[in-house]
This record gives C-alpha cells, structure tokens and sequence, in this order.
C-alpha cells in the first residue's frame, strides 16, 4: 500500500518543491513586496488555486522558504554528532564552510541579501524573523569566541562581543560585494582570513575540510 | 531682477525637491521596484504630470536621488581643502565622520542596503551606480592604506587590498544590523576600533573631530 500512497501523493509534493522554488528566484531578485502570487503561479505553471491550496498567503509563502534555508543552514552548521559550540573551533571551521556553500550559490545570498534589507521596516513580514535571525548569528559567534577566550585561544586585545558583531557584518558585506563581482570577491578566504587573525593558532585546511584557495585571494582593484 | 526670476523658480524647486524627499523614503523603505510614480505623486501632494515635468522616468528620479546623495556624501569626504587621499590618516578620520553621520539618518541607511541588494541583479536601474560605487570605494581606502603602508604607517602583515574590502564590507554589514538594533550596534565606534587595529598608531580624537563614546561599544547581547 505504501508504495501507492506515494505515487498518490507525489504529485502534489512536485507542485509544493516548484512553487518554493518559483518563490525563492522572485524574492531573491524583485524582493518580497514586489512578488505577486499569480507571477509565481505562472512562473511555475500552476493555476492560482493550485498555489492558495498549498500557501494561502504571500506570507505563508515567504516563511516556507525562509524556514527551508534554515533548515539546510542549521544541517551544514549543527549536523554533526556533537553540539559544535562545545567545540569553538570546529565551529567557525563550519562557518567558514557555510560560507564557502553560499559561494556556490548566488540565488540564496541574493535572497538572503534582498530579504534582510528590506525586512530592517517593521512592517515587512519577515522583519522579527531577520532580527531574530541576527541575535542568534551574533550570539553564536560571540559564545565560540568567548569560550576560546576563556581557553586562551584568542589573540590578546580581542574583544569576543565585538568581533561577534564584525564577523556578522563581514558576512552580509562580503556577500554583497561577491553578487557584484564574483570574480574579484572572494568571500571564503576573506572570511578565514579575519578569523584566524583573530586566533593564537590559525584554523588549519585539516579542520576546515575544504581545499586552500591557490593565490592571491583577492583581486578587487 | 535676480530676486524675481528666484521667487519665479521657487516652486517648481521647492516641488522638485519634495518629489525627491518622496522617493528617497519610498525606494529606501519599500524598493525600487515596488514603488510607483502615481504613489510618489500622491505621497508629496503633486499631480501626475506635474511629477513628469520633472521626472520623465522612475529611473530619472532614482539617478537624481542617487546623485544627490553622492554630493552630499563627497562633500563630507572630499569637502575640505586638500584631496584626503593624499593625507590617509585625514581620509580615514573622515570615514569615520561619515558613518557617524550616517548613524543619525536611518532613511539613509536603509536606501543604501535596500537598492544596494536589489540592484545585483544586472536588470536593475542602479546596477552600473552600485557596481562602480563598490570599485571606487573599495579603490580609496585601498589606496589610503597602501599610501599608509609605504610611510610605515600600517601593523606588519597588514594587506591593503583585503583590508579595502573588509572595511568596505564592513560599513554594508554594520548598516543592517544597525537598522534592526540601533541601540545594539554602535557603527561609528566599531568601525573606528576595526580602522585603528590596522594602524601603527590609532587615529586620536583630535583626527576624527568627534566625541569619544562613553562606556561600551558594543552590547549586541
């Protein structure tokens, strides 16, 4: 019976997957204010009806994507067997990997980059989402440092909260500089390289499970 | 007769500049692309054609915000009677007045992030300003730190071209956080401890012509 019941059902799972993905291209470009639900429909051949039995607001619509992200985000960075804020520098190694996916991924920093600015207005419906969504980036960062501060492991003079708030920044920075210039920016190395000057003993290619970057790593001018 | 034709000027000015003041909140808050001519007409209390006297087009009035908001911001920067750049201490000081002034104008701010991230997208009005504001400002502060650097100014293993970016990315990303948690995130201090790390010796608040901040910087949790 089993079997059956996923053939029954699969169908609308497809339509749920496209209408999310029509969603996430037009939030990510146009913004979520000028996003229509019939464009979307249309975008991914579905009738209006067909979107509002699966997302009966705009809303709704926007939450399931943002939701989704998380969800991919929080697999990258908490996915493995053990908390990795115990362990600080295997966390901002994930962060630094995190960073490195995003850099195969223009549509979902355009999103994120498009969404958090506009969401900054009280009225946007993603708003407490994106300012929750920075307190926790913020104390996650800010908890690792702390507890390598309390290990000895920070450079002498760094300041845990602040550095928090700058890495959060360069982040949503750097971001925007790579969608404008790909080629010039690049993020992961720029990324790695202000957390390690920030560390007693840089984060080596072993912890980071990711290739070094050959050359200059930056090129902007 | 000089007084005659300015009082004969007045109101097409003082008209000109409202609808400017309209579209300025309008694209800040809501974007480019969400924001209608026939709104900003009723926003500002001018009637349909008498806004395409002087806009024929949503991207004129967008160039003429923009545009305007780059005098204001060279006038901060390269106001003075010397080109900065050929003082980089000068230059960064003043840097550091410039997010101070940004730090009282949400309104601002908030049109920056919003068009910034929306205009990656290479079908944007605003992407060439945007792409060529991202060189220009990445090019001077890189410029003002290798200029530092040749005078020994700069601390050993500094490297300008990155440390360009960084700051660049850093005054984006500080913005957002600060629309959300202006309270939280103090842009100028953090922005002045992230400059004066890189120097030999920190800029003083004689350089920077304001006031020192009092007590923490930074209280974002």
């Amino acid at each position: 019976m089993a079997p059956q019941r996923s053939r029954q059902y699969a169908p609308g799972i497809a339509r749920r997957a496209a209408i999310m993905e029509s969603a996430f291209t037009a939030f990510g470009t146009i913004g979520y204010w000028n996003t229509t639900l019939a464009q979307i429909a249309q975008d991914c051949g579905v009738t209006r009806a067909g979107l509002l039995h699966h997302f009966p607001t705009k809303e709704s619509l926007l939450e399931a994507v943002l939701a989704r992200r998380d969800e991919v985000n929080r697999d990258l960075i908490f996915g493995g067997s053990q908390d990795p804020r115990r362990n600080p520098r295997d966390f901002l190694g994930k962060l630094i990997r995190l960073v490195e996916h995003n850099a195969s991924q223009p549509g979902i920093v355009s999103l994120f980059a498009v969404l958090g600015a506009e969401a900054t207005h009280p009225d946007h419906p993603a708003h407490a989402y994106f300012a929750g969504r920075y307190e926790s980036v913020r104390s996650w960062i800010g908890e690792a440092l702390r507890l390598l501060d309390q290990e000895g492991g920070l450079r002498p003079g760094s300041d845990p909260t602040a550095a928090a708030i700058e890495l959060t920044a360069l982040l949503d920075g750097l971001q925007v500089q790579w969608l404008y210039r790909p080629d010039a920016i690049d993020m992961p190395a720029l990324f790695r390289q202000r957390i390690n000057a920030q560390l007693v003993v840089p984060l080596d290619p072993a912890e980071l499970h990711v290739t070094p970057v050959a050359g200059s790593a930056t090129s902007a001018e």
